[in-house]
């Protein structure tokens, strides 16, 4: 039984050195080298090549080495068997970190103490909005967007989520959190938000929705001087040159992009330089390689087990 | 009855028209213009003029402005009354977003990533830690404390407690973290902290407290790289000299300070470029004026209908 390793810009020996450790006994084997098609039972995937998981006879489960498979589906030669994506509570929490994070440093001015301590300037906020003030819209309410939610209420923030579809809206139920639904939710969620984080999977309907119109919606007469943006999603969800423009204009106060519509972020890019922009390089939330082995290892020993798997990806919402 | 309004550094107008609000039909008076001491029930104190509360016959109460009472605690004409403090739930989540906030910078090496944005770099830690790799330490477990070592918990941080005393440690009980004691939990406590967030009231036994020995104690093995200091309790807990040195020989990572032994911070302190300090103006909590005033008339209404007083202040511990 075959285990086919197919990344692309991610090193793959030591994935196929990570995997042997946790898959002891089974053939692990790249797309690089020659292997038996139809001894692959099991294909671990990054961004592999469209159509290298064609033609393969015996193929049952595909796994995302990402909370995302965007990247998988861009492939129309995909096989079509499950595919998971993983779920890491580590990386859960560590997304949650982030968007904490960046919550707290737009409602502490965290960047104005920085530039005031260069130029040795003692003055404070006297009108220091609380938490409890500040209203943060969290687009995409799966598991990382709830735990974030329920993790920025317990911090004192005004928290609300949306959801694309009713479906996943009606499996959230988190004490003080409002979940807003579909098209016609969008505009009263955006209404109410002060700070957007943005959470969402890249499919078809997502791709490019952080843009002039969406961003023109958000609340400008809150607490915190206007409206801010966090993508800690993909960047195939946002539109620079639209964040760019809305920063110019008015329209957004600040954006904090941890993700961009091409990474690494070409050094032409005016968002590296503008005043009001925050640029992490995409690791708000990485998974400990290891432990992404070791999620992939026990989905397969529980589809022998004879045990569903779990987090399998729907198809047709292509998350 | 009389509400004497006794306060330095602060606006008096601002204040005398607040507590006006919310004791409707009670006199206020200030310390600069006359009025009959025998009528003076109540005092109202930010850093009074020591000797200033002395002679007033029907004294029954002072209220502190602020969650501490050592700018009180100097005055050796003290009256021998009950004192209160301010326990206002809305600062208490102030602090706890402060210390969140700079408990995450660290964590997540916040600076680092606003420094590469600045030379355009893109590049990660791969090997970054998640919460639950570090450990942080907070001195002092009264409201402030727990409020904090709850939430810190929640976002997933290693956290313990230390108390001075075994009476305030008995009170604490959060799950998973564990408060040590004394002179002789300490050691200990210090020898299992990444990150040290002080939050002691400022009394005879703790001022000073965060010398270069207290700082040598602390761990510098663990996943931050070093040990950091987050000081938001009172500036005479620290000897800044050593800080200084500490950070120089490599006994502290970094220090993120509140407060400061002179404030406003004066102009030729070293503290303010230093590389690895982050400075803010006394400001990780501050409570809304109004509240602070909303607070002292509810706690003469209780008073007067003969229900004890909250929050009173133990003069044998200072605090």
């Amino acid at each position: 039984m075959t285990v086919l390793v197919a990344l692309r810009d991610w090193d793959i020996d030591a994935w196929v050195a990570r995997l042997r450790r946790e898959l002891p006994g089974r053939n692990i084997v790249t797309l690089g080298e020659p292997f038996d098609r139809r001894a692959v039972h099991y294909a671990v995937s990054w961004k592999h090549p469209p159509g290298s998981l064609a033609g393969l006879p015996n193929l049952s489960a595909i796994f995302s080495l990402g909370a995302g498979v965007d990247h998988l589906m861009g492939d129309d030669r995909l096989p079509d068997v499950p595919i998971m994506r993983v779920v890491d509570p580590d990386l859960t929490s560590r997304m949650s970190e982030y968007i904490i994070l960046h919550c707290l440093k737009i409602l502490r001015q965290q960047m104005r103490y920085v530039r005031q301590q260069a130029e040795r300037l003692w003055e404070d906020d006297r009108d220091q909005p609380a938490a409890a003030d500040v209203r943060v819209g969290i687009m995409g309410m799966g598991v990382l967007g709830q735990d974030a939610a329920r993790k920025l209420r317990m911090i004192g923030f005004d928290v609300a989520g949306w959801s694309r579809t009713a479906r996943s809206a009606s499996s959230v139920v988190i004490e003080g959190v409002e979940v807003f639904t579909g098209e016609e939710g969008l505009a009263p969620f955006l209404a109410r938000t002060d700070i957007l984080v943005c959470l969402l999977p890249l499919t078809d309907d997502t791709r490019g929705i952080l843009d002039s119109k969406l961003l023109s919606g958000l609340a400008r007469t809150g607490r915190t001087g206007g409206a801010h943006l966090i993508n800690a999603g993909r960047g195939g969800l946002q539109v620079e040159a639209d964040i760019l423009a809305c920063l110019d204009d008015g329209t957004l106060a600040s954006a904090t992009l941890d993700v961009f519509q091409t990474e690494p972020l070409p050094q032409a890019s005016p968002l590296w330089t503008h005043p009001r922009v925050d640029i992490t390089p995409h690791n708000a939330a990485m998974s400990a390689p290891a432990t992404i082995a070791r999620l992939v290892a026990e989905q397969i020993a529980r589809a022998e087990r004879g045990e569903p798997f779990q987090h399998a990806v729907d198809r047709s919402r292509g998350y």
